[in-house]
């Protein structure tokens, strides 16, 4: 029988990598789609490559500078956010919060998605993210889901999955170690230096997921 | 008083230019956004040029080729469709349909509208494209505030005007003359060669349109 195809958005991140393992567990090809916006941390996108080939997913690189000032992620004149606390990050919408970001890439996976008759996207938003972007919450998702409806050749064929959505770093990082997902080879930190800055909100994250769970970011191991 | 900014998805074509001159004198600043997404018509992305600089419009070219295949207007293997009667053009989803690309377009222009402190979004999507494009339709567009408002920051602040929704070609240039839009300036013909090819059903519609109207089409006119 021939596979489904799915699209996976493919940051280089814990998240994204696990979710394109989890989409083959489910029985899916997985197509990745990796997005080069001039994020300040492009090392991410060797990441994802290297995710990519490991995970025998096809892959397509799509370089769409985002024109727009103000986030720190993308606009090198502010400064990313670090060692904040996590009442702090709590706190409201942070400067990395690039407009409409998720919303562009799942346009963009949709449209991928219909030309190579795919019958699902896979995204790796979750709930750490809740309080912070709005792009990442189930709302959005659900009224990605009517616009997808309304807006395609496919209509509802296409389904858009989050699988990540209720679960924190340290759930994300069983999954992934139970899908022997390569870890060594994501990137977080938003910073996208040599190694990660450990003081970002990314790494915050990351770092606490490791600590709870007893275990060295394998990211330090990797040969 | 400072004059509310907005953004305008410009094309170079007449609905597209109308919009933009609309939103001028509806009070807007506008800035408009201009996809060079690999059409064939290229074309259309100098008249848009020259569009936005004669309404002294700032104007940002996103370049971001869609990589998908299929669609006869990025995808140079399938040919434009030629001199279709009106009841074939209605009869379904024509090949010229792009998949999600007002959705990628407004999403696009959704991001940079929260940079800029944009209050509004314009498009000049109309009625004559309802049957073949599923994202040329109002429960689209009201699909779209729904998803703006739950997955950005400013919510549903922006707003989305699409000003031409219930009007035909006729109408939509009766309303250009009315705004002196410089219609020699604008482009529709999908296969962009040196002059419209009279055939392909953009050509159609704005040719029947200018006969109703009793005019002859200003772009042969165009010094």
């Amino acid at each position: 029988m021939k596979m489904k195809k799915c699209v996976v958005l493919l940051s280089g991140g814990i998240d994204s990598a696990t979710v394109l393992n989890l989409a083959k567990k489910r029985g899916f090809f997985p197509h990745a789609l990796i997005f080069d916006y001039n994020q300040r941390h492009r090392k991410e996108i060797e990441c994802a490559k290297t995710l990519a080939k490991k995970a025998k997913a096809p892959y397509k690189i799509i370089r769409m500078p985002f024109p727009w000032k103000g986030s720190s992620l993308i606009d090198r004149k502010n400064g990313i956010p670090n060692n904040r606390t996590l009442k702090e990050i709590k706190s409201g919408i942070p400067s990395t919060y690039v407009p409409a970001r998720n919303l562009i890439f799942l346009s963009m996976a949709l449209g991928f998605a219909e030309s190579i008759k795919a019958r699902a996207i896979f995204i790796g938003a979750h709930s750490e993210d809740y309080s912070g972007y709005p792009d990442c919450r189930k709302e959005f998702f659900e009224a990605f889901k009517a616009v997808l409806k309304k807006g395609t050749k496919s209509g509802s064929s296409i389904k858009v999955h989050a699988p990540l959505l209720n679960k924190n770093k340290k759930d994300i990082i069983k999954t992934a170690l139970e899908l022997s997902v390569p870890l060594e080879n994501t990137w977080s930190c938003y910073k996208g230096g040599k190694n990660p800055c450990g003081a970002c909100d990314s790494c915050f994250f990351r770092r606490r997921a490791f600590k709870e769970l007893g275990m060295k970011d394998p990211y330090y191991e990797r040969s």
